[in-house]
């Protein structure tokens, strides 16, 4: 694996390319088209998610080219040579308008939108919602991570060993991008230019006559930056007061033993103990680094109770975004041809928004974040707007500070910008917090951000459904 | 991304790295080595894990080198020279022996051991386990959705946008090894070899005037592959009957409309009303293809309502292994220096078993799977195990048949073995399932499947116990 791999326009799901051969017979595989993407629930029962993956995406797109060794097997597999003679030469020369990386976003609403030739903007359907879904979903986990630890605490994405596969180098990024201050993964460190962390296992410890013998080797080979593991045997009994006398020795020789690690037991518990006898001994400096199965309840839980942790390492719940796995994120098509598209659903909620969109975002009298209208590009900022699926709420806007949250990330193929590091992603969306108050981004229960459409959606909406009814009852 | 990318060894933890730096300079990272692979809980509250990746694992541990690239990131990190330069040469050229890939495996059991010298049996640590956790997760899933489904219907994968970035790419192997038939994903098809399958999206349908002249569109590219998706507007007013007019006009030339997909709906209501009426109309070869949020138990359940459902697509739930989403696999040292070690912990479970291990599986009477003994190497068949925690437990074992589980994948670095295909390690499976009795394979409070532990691993971890207990209490 190269240090920064392209991706393969066979990375997607067959449908797209049996479709896009049938666009190409169709001779509409040129038509004008424009995709959104949006997602239905936030992640884990919270009241937002932070975006992120678009500044990856976007580069990568830009790359996009079949290889030889791609159209010899799609020839295998039965696909016509006209078509492969068109794809050898295709290049993604759409558009991309949407949110910015980072920013804080709601269900219902798009997040970008795709504009370009219809077989352009289907075919990269499935890589983009695999980039932007997953990147969102840790990025979402890491931010609730980082609000249970509180601004001061450090926080290390450990989870490489419990990603799901080659998943784990996305997911290091998405964790910086969420609140997250390093990673042990030395890959995604990098590729994604991020800083790294580590201490040390079990086995070394093991691979040693004994703890002390290995505390001391470890200390000599890394005098300032030596994070000890103490619960190999005995925390409280053999590794601290190990740890300790390695750091007294460290100290006589001009370092600092950097830190301890504790990896089981009771945390709290065992975190004040080990502050305590710490501090007795004058070592008030080395830090205490947790881990083990933890995640933002647990964290909360630590902190509530005031354990003296200055470093958690996370793994699974993180890099998996555990319980949820997924965001439920999709792509679909809004305008075609020049005309606004709809997908219709018995299920209301699934019905989609037609035309070409922006999101508008309207602060209170405190600058808050305070609701976000969907309004077509054509539009100016709506003075009002209604719920998406029940016409009967509506909500006044005049006289409100309003935003086009929308900026081009890829004008016909190429970059508008150079994509943000993950770092100064990290700490556009802690400004961006600042602004969504606080009832939104409560774990449980959050106040649900309101999210509207404006008159022109409404309108475009009724036009279609009026015409498709009169079209399936003749 | 290549058609079949090469792993870096820099896909791993930092601390494999400093640990292994310190080994060197130590002197000790030639020393013999002996680590073992195992998971402590079945995942999705099943009764076993399809064990899954490590044919795919070993090729590529074959191929592990540091390029220059990696070692200049190294040492802009602060590695040392000397250290890098002994990267520079590394090959693995460590012993892997454990199960079969698609064994039937259990909690607590070593599924591998990871033999050779400490630093290249350490390094390896993060990339064994993320390959290994995710593929036997999917495997474990796919194993039980197939279940549901019965040995008749057809399984595709469809999970590649909701799956958790490049993780997609390993998922869609695991699929198939635990039941699957074929998958969506291009690219993951062209790098195993394996079956791909796909119909259309909404998106095609609306891209048109109406669904007719899509349905009819596609099914002129497509004669003999054409798979109709009927809910964009109305599925039993319009998109089964426009399924059906296109089905008479491709047999009128000779072809068969192969299937329409329900998107959305009660799927076992859909798929009756589109099974009569399709009969009806002598279309009784149009297979019915269901999606839509499918796990193993939407699956069971459909089939108990008796759905006439052919093939079901499913996507999220397998790809990302919901709601675990991880196995909690370790890597735990058992051997260093030609002596058994130990990790004690105050959690029992948490203690490791020490020593070169392998594992007898013991039949009962009917040729079926009994239990599973871990046992030294150097022991023959036991005739009696031990409950690995509780040692008032015990089992005798005279007079069963028995086998060793273990087999070699790596020696010294080399493939003992070409792996097998995906579709053959689902035979594998298929056939070791068969030898599974029914209780352990029960969806809700499986059996627990016994395993057990030799006289000679119980009389080596007291010696440890009990040399450590002597050591820390003086």
């Amino acid at each position: 694996m190269p240090a920064y791999p392209d991706i393969s326009p066979l990375y997607t799901d067959l449908y797209q390319l049996t479709m896009g051969q049938s666009y190409y017979f169709n001779g509409i595989h040129q038509k004008p088209a424009c995709f959104d993407y949006f997602f239905r629930k936030n992640p884990f029962r919270g009241g937002f998610v932070v975006f992120a993956g678009i500044g990856e995406l976007a580069r990568l797109l830009t790359q996009l080219r079949f290889q030889p060794e791609d159209l010899d097997f799609l020839a295998s597999r039965g696909f016509k040579a006209d078509f492969l003679h068109y794809l050898a030469g295709f290049r993604f020369r759409g558009s991309i308008v949407g949110m910015r990386e980072a920013e804080v976003v709601f269900p219902f609403e798009p997040i970008l939108r795709v504009e370009g030739e219809l077989l352009e903007t289907q075919l990269i359907e499935t890589l983009l919602l695999n980039f932007l879904n997953f990147q969102s979903l840790v990025a979402t986990k890491a931010c609730r991570i980082r609000q249970s630890a509180g601004p001061h605490a450090t926080l290390t994405d450990f989870g490489l060993r419990r990603a799901q596969a080659y998943g784990g180098i996305q997911a290091s990024r998405a964790a910086i991008i969420g609140g997250f201050d390093s990673t042990s993964n030395v890959y995604a460190s990098r590729m994604y230019d991020l800083p790294f962390a580590g201490t040390m296992a079990h086995s070394y410890i093991e691979a040693f006559e004994d703890e002390l013998m290995a505390f001391r080797q470890y200390a000599q080979d890394f005098p300032d930056e030596c994070v000890l593991l103490v619960d190999t045997y005995n925390t409280l009994k053999s590794g601290i007061p190990n740890a300790i006398t390695v750091g007294a020795e460290l100290a006589a020789k001009g370092h600092r033993l950097a830190g301890i690690r504790l990896d089981s037991g009771d945390l709290a518990y065992l975190s004040k103990q080990a502050r305590n006898l710490l501090d007795k001994q004058g070592q008030k400096g080395v830090k205490i680094v947790v881990s083990n199965q933890l995640n933002e309840y647990v964290v909360k839980s630590l902190m509530e109770q005031k354990a003296p942790i200055d470093v958690f390492g996370v793994g699974t719940s993180l890099v998996t975004g555990h319980p949820d796995g997924a965001i439920d994120g999709v792509y679909k098509l809004a305008q075609a041809d020049g005309r606004p598209r709809l997908k219709i659903s018995e299920n209301k909620l699934k019905t989609t928004l037609p035309g070409i969109k922006k999101v508008v975002r309207y602060l209170n009298g405190e600058g808050k974040f305070y609701c976000d209208c969907v309004a077509l590009t054509r539009e100016n900022f709506p003075d009002h707007m209604v719920h998406p699926f029940e016409k009967e709420k509506s909500l006044k806007l005049d006289g409100l500070e309003a935003r086009d949250l929308f900026v081009c990330h890829l004008q016909q193929g190429e970059l508008t910008d150079s994509p943000l590091h993950p770092m100064q992603l990290r700490e556009a969306l802690h400004e961006r917090l600042q602004y969504l108050p606080e009832e939104h981004q409560r774990f449980d229960n959050p106040h649900i951000y309101k999210v509207g459409i404006s008159e022109g959606i409404v309108q475009t909406r009724n036009e279609i459904l009026d015409r498709h009814q009169i079209g399936s009852s003749t």
